[in-house]
């Protein structure tokens, strides 16, 4: 605490007077009380996100699914567990806020139906039909206020960017990071993380691999430079 | 390390020559890359049991689905994901064991077949076939060899101490420690547990709310209870 108390004070207050929601963590969708469908995110890619906007003085809300993570000091936590859960905070929160980042790798699809009682393994095979959870980044990017810089990720085991424009342009996002899962030390549950920074203008920004807190700084970087360059026009 | 070193010295060496196999936290099933189903389990009730068998002197293995517990110190350490790799590994290690403690939270389910790449979202609704994964500790109920302690975990939301009691018969454990989920404070994520211990004479020792390392001692000095009669018989 005192470590991060120092680190704020000798870090300049570029976002103070600004409001800042990060998502993070993975979502669990139950098909009954003891099993769920989710996926590997740790959160620290989120959280890193959260305490460096903080520490640059934001009112940051870190909204974050079920991660053994503790949050960052200063931030204001919301914690959910499923997609539904993510969306109804997300989205109430969204509209005051000057920037949105969407770090959660929020599961896409999830039980149609969750069991009361935990299945027994006497049911023998069984068939769970997945529906599709609500698209928060979509909804964001639709009733994105004037002047809000809307953030996304993209991970991706495939054609990374071209996936990763695409995604940019139909969800009406500002800046997406792209990580590509099949590269080592990156994405999932590493500490360090190597990413392609997209923008609108349609300029990439190809980061070497680096910590998830460094990978934090660079993006709240270019979220500065577009509150900049909006304030300016 | 020191506080380990230190709690080592004052701990009796009673399971001093014993091997003792511990298996812990939970499988990921997955049906792509970056998706699978789990469950909540954290890993810390088992890493707690291979603390406490190590630091009574036995050689203690620790066969460990993911968890973000670092292992105890002196733990033979052996990291797997499904329940295919943690029956592998557990099957190939339990016959030279005089105990074996199955404390994971093993999927019952997987899904039949894994994509090779992540699902797009555009896949609309579908569809995950499930199919049983082998049942571990059936397995090492069947081979054990003679003077074997074999135990085991019901969790369960309803009709506990039944259905924990008929497990034990049924997959020939020594002993079973029966965890109700509905309970506060009790079974995953928590650091505190309230069990019940069932033997196979029909006795059940009912225990109040503990922390995980308080259950982990009481089962052990259950184990070596019974190394201590069979020794004796």
């Amino acid at each position: 605490i005192i470590v991060e108390a120092a680190r704020r004070l000798v870090t300049p207050q570029s976002l103070s007077g600004r409001k800042i929601l990060v998502s993070a963590g993975p979502t669990w969708e139950p098909f009954d009380p003891v099993r769920f469908i989710t996926n590997p995110s740790s959160g620290k890619m989120g959280y890193a996100l959260a305490a460096e906007a903080s520490r640059r003085g934001a009112e940051t809300h870190l909204v974050s699914g079920p991660s053994v993570l503790c949050p960052p000091s200063g931030v204001r936590f919301h914690g959910v567990v499923t997609a539904e859960e993510m969306n109804r905070v997300v989205s109430d929160l969204a509209p005051a806020m000057d920037a949105v980042i969407m770090a959660a790798a929020v599961s896409d699809f999830r039980p149609e139906k969750a069991a009361p009682q935990k299945t027994k393994k006497d049911s023998n095979d069984l068939t769970v039909r997945l529906v599709r959870t609500p698209d928060i980044l979509d909804g964001l990017g639709s009733r994105k206020p004037a002047g809000q810089v809307l953030v996304g990720f993209a991970a991706e085991t495939e054609n990374l960017l071209e996936n990763a424009a695409e995604k940019l342009v139909r969800k009406n996002l500002d800046i997406i990071v792209a990580n590509d899962l099949t590269q080592p030390d990156s994405g999932f549950r590493c500490d360090t993380n190597q990413v392609k920074i997209l923008f609108r203008d349609g300029s990439i920004e190809d980061l070497p691999c680096m910590t998830k807190q460094d990978v934090a700084r660079r993006v709240l970087d270019r979220i500065e430079s577009l509150f900049a360059a909006r304030e300016r026009s």
